[in-house]
């Protein structure tokens, strides 16, 4: 392809609203331009690599035997309130009423769609496993649309469901799709940090993120020095830094020596520092208390304290039956913090926030800053695993400016339930190695999850299995973000002076650069690229009647693999670089064509080994 | 493939609400499903099939050096403001105001989202012409879509967007998109009518259409028994039955022998066909006078009679100035039709259509039925050409139950205007070579179109010139329907078993049918499948534990071109037959191969020649 017969409009000036390198390099290559905040045109030359990007995905799926269809984009809102989500997906989500009145959705992600689908053509267990994928238009309605097509409003998702009789068969595929994951991703050249979320404390579900390291990331992954494990801060557990009692009996026994509960009185002092100045001691010695709202709670509360009037509703018709709305005490060693994301994990609740003023007063009888476990009935104590080992520890005492002293776990009070809900941190201990855990930000690329029978639960999809038993399959669901992965490669692989693109994902394998494309030059300049098309190499050809230091720039900034430069005083030699090399060297033609074949073949075979 | 490895669920039954062939097979061959009322998923096996539609427009597209890009599907409703259509577009157009309250569209289509990437790029002559496409996801929101795909609410269309510094540049280009048009039908092995605008009466800015026959098609074509004239009846033309004077005076000159104009009574006459038994005459002696309402008229009407107080509106800032409403009174010749399409072309309006009663009364100061061009003065009268022939017509004289006799064209009358408003009919003559003209009901599968300044002009695109003057430049647009495109295959290529394939758009080239997939029977499937895989010849391979029945039917049903039937008793020869065929031939395994690789060559060679 020549230049002049294509449009790759480079700028030199970067884009004032630009702050990613990513962003700032496929605007300034001509890869994509912006039509309005978080909408993007790729243009000719980001459509050729984002195709790339796109067949690498579909060939891995092809490979595990995922078949792909083409849903619609826009769909019906009545799928999204079967499945209940109508309701819970938020603002994020772009609802549109057609000229007759009815709902639709502009598809952010296709879990309903496909299990549509799959609810009308299912009959029997012989139909299963099926995994079906798309790689299709989704929309997001972010209220801050930044970072390029890292985080636009709409972008091209590859997302799988599949369908399943057993767990044992999801798993099977959850694995093959979690080894194509990570084919595709060193496909594209990518360093990805794949995130287990079922590693340690959580269990469950198994759910899997990739990651690429990101300052702009909006997750924060907890890593190991010493061996691979990685987690989204969200779930990471850690290796306990106390020593957790067998039972509460060995609880007891611990506290044995401990001086019975005491109260103290503790005037103006209500932050855990004052507490510490106050009492000359330091944080891990207080059960520090913290009240929580949690919304659409699926966990069973009938029998917790305070909880007997509480009942549960369904969302929505053939929504599971939820609490609406119920309040937690959250007991944790004071030097810790609480993880919101593990503790709605914990009681199965959509969210869970800090209770209001108000509502700790009610709960608690006293002002916040008072609260403790000890003694606390008008709501269930969830305590942390870190407090089942404190023997003699200082918690609030229920009333203003009143504390208890010499509180002992399973001797002074007994939590409803004990959990895993800490905020891990760098200098924290790995659940796997001990090794010492560190922090990075990350962006999520692609996800693996077992969703279970939530989907095909909701919308009443079954199959006959061979007993002729009616029964639900079970489900997984596998996404990727095409553009972020796309932006991610070129985060991963530039300079200073452009985009330095993996030989699977450039635009172009080779540029020619002709330094007056004309005569001898002209000639030479033809003759290889016709020779290197014949070997399907792909060429692009800078025939621009451009200064020398403008075509280099250029092709610097645009990032192919490989550059040929064709001068008349080097005839009938030519200059071969890489654009990752600093040096260059003098060819004969036929050996330069060779020499560029084989570079071609090689680092293609290298990225899909 | 093997059949058991995707997913293929072909149906017994035609759905209740598919009454068109390509919707029955597409369902019944599980080539789609319907997520809801016109929306569908493409499945496994009817993706294939659009793939290679897609590509072979694609292909097509890039032979003319037309470049492809990839902009959003919603976009900001901004633009549309600019350009006017987001008053004109109507309900079809799905609108979506985001959770910012903003306005946005999804595409129906792109001229907006073209011209708005292009006026930001565009600086100098030298990027010029410019050609840019896409195929992507649109959306209309019929009404009431049917027939499948071929009237859906979200469709795929390939859209093409040309820029120009000149005519001759639009028209270079415009006749290469007609070239690579007619390859692609070609190529799909579609018998397409292309439908000329621009032959014959209407001229002006060209356009064609490139039509199928189709008995529930939504237009009427209007075609020649003797040569190629084909034409929308929205523009089409025909030759003059009559003779027109070449002028005024001649108009006059021919009306010598006419005696007087005379009023006569015509007690409770009101229709054409009372009018003609009554004064013992047919309808071809009368000039029939409708009044039309107009909408948005570009046409200077400044000078025009009733005209004077009308005034020229922008129905958008930026939007060209138009009437919003004016009224004319078309008269025609008693047996012809006033077609709306035409006389809305003929007055640069918006759309057209018949006066109301109380506005009939207004204007003429007569009930309905007696309107007439003699003596009308308050609203401009547009003359069918028809009319400038009659020398001794009859019509309404502006009053109940009275009409002129004895009306002479350029005598009694002067129209404000002639033109050609009248809709051709089956039985007119060509106005080519005077051959019979015949109709045939058609859908459009693509348009290829001359804009002009439309977009370019009201969205302030401009470009500096060779003399480094500001310019304007002009555009071409192009679609295609690519679900339409394969729904109209399936129409021309079935039989009443199933689809018959056009090899270069069938799923699969060959079909191999194991009678019993097990022993040397898969062996001898399996060893062919490899061979022809290896020869670049797509294969499926029903290896399900059906009755051979069954297979034989669903090998017809889904229309692979090649069936292969192993079974034992035949062994070491297999059956070889053509869909299209009724025979089968046993032949040798290798001369199988090396035949079936022929037929698979020679036929894509045959479409893509």
């Amino acid at each position: 392809m020549k230049i002049s017969e294509t449009f790759i409009p480079t700028l030199r000036e970067v884009p004032a609203d630009a702050v990613i390198v990513s962003h700032q390099l496929m605007m300034r290559a001509a890869m994509i331009r912006k039509l309005a905040n978080g909408l993007f045109a790729y243009l000719p030359l980001g459509l050729r690599s984002f195709r790339k990007v796109e067949n690498i995905i579909r060939e891995e799926m092809d490979a595990i035997g995922a078949l792909e269809i083409k849903p619609p984009v826009v769909v019906p809102g009545e799928i999204w309130k079967e499945s209940g989500r109508w309701e819970t997906m938020g603002e994020g989500m772009l609802r549109v009423k057609n000229r007759l009145g009815n709902d639709f959705v502009v598809s952010p992600t296709a879990e309903e769609a496909f299990t549509a689908l799959v609810r009308d053509e299912l009959n029997s267990y012989r139909q299963l496993p099926l995994t079906l994928y798309q790689i299709n238009t989704k929309y997001r309605d972010e209220i801050r649309p930044r970072y390029g097509v890292m985080r636009g409003r709409e972008f091209t998702m590859k997302d799988a469901y599949s369908y399943h009789t057993d767990d044992e068969s999801l798993d099977r595929t959850y694995q093959a799709m979690g080894r194509a994951y990570r084919r595709i991703f060193k496909r594209c050249g990518l360093t990805v940090i794949p995130v287990r979320a079922d590693t340690g404390a959580m269990g469950g579900t198994g759910s899997e993120e990739f990651m690429v390291e990101s300052e702009i990331g909006d997750n924060t992954l907890i890593l190991c020095k010493d061996c691979d494990y990685a987690a989204n801060v969200e779930k990471a557990a850690c290796k306990a830094d106390f020593v957790a009692p067998a039972s509460l009996e060995a609880a007891r026994t611990a506290a044995a020596a401990t001086p019975p509960i005491e109260k103290i009185e503790t005037p103006s002092v209500r932050t855990i520092e004052e507490l510490c100045a106050f009492l000359k001691t330091d944080a891990k010695s207080f059960i520090k208390t913290l009240i929580y709202k949690a919304l659409n709670v699926e966990l069973d509360l009938s029998g917790a304290p305070g909880c007997s009037k509480l009942e549960k509703h369904a969302p929505a018709p053939d929504a599971p039956k939820t609490y609406p709305e119920a309040f937690f005490a959250v007991a944790i060693r004071g030097d810790l913090d609480v993880n919101e994301t593990k503790l709605a994990a914990t009681l199965k609740a959509s969210e869970v926030m800090l209770a209001s003023d108000v509502d700790v007063e009610r709960l608690t009888g006293a002002p916040v800053g008072f609260a403790g476990p000890v003694g606390l009935t008008g709501l269930p104590v969830v305590a942390d695993e870190s407090v089942t080992a404190m023997t003699d520890g200082v918690t609030g005492a229920l009333a203003k400016d009143l504390h208890y002293a010499h509180v002992a776990y399973g001797r002074d009070f007994t939590p409803w339930m004990v959990a895993d809900v800490r905020t891990v941190k760098a200098g924290d201990r790995c659940v796997l190695c001990g090794g010492e855990l560190y922090e990075k930000k990350g962006n999520e690329l692609g996800h693996i999850f077992k969703l279970g029978y939530k989907y095909t639960k909701s919308m009443n999809v079954t199959y006959l299995d061979v007993d002729g038993k009616t029964q639900i399959p079970t489900m997984g669901c596998y996404g990727i973000g095409v553009d972020r992965t796309l932006a991610s490669i070129i985060e991963e692989h530039h300079d200073q002076d452009g985009i330095v693109w993996p030989m699977s994902v450039a635009p172009y394998h080779v540029i020619l650069v002709p330094i007056k494309y004309d005569g001898a030059v002209k000639e030479t300049t033809d003759r290889i690229e016709a020779e290197l098309a014949r070997q399907g190499i792909e060429v692009l050809v800078d025939d621009r009647d451009e200064r020398p230091g403008v075509k280099f720039k250029d092709a610097d900034l645009i990032g192919i693999p490989l550059r040929v430069v064709i001068g008349e005083k080097n005839l009938p030699k030519v200059e071969v670089k890489r654009r990752k090399d600093k040096d260059n060297r003098l060819l004969e033609i036929s050996e330069a064509i060779t020499e560029l074949v084989g570079m071609v073949k090689s680092e293609l075979a290298e990225l899909n080994s």
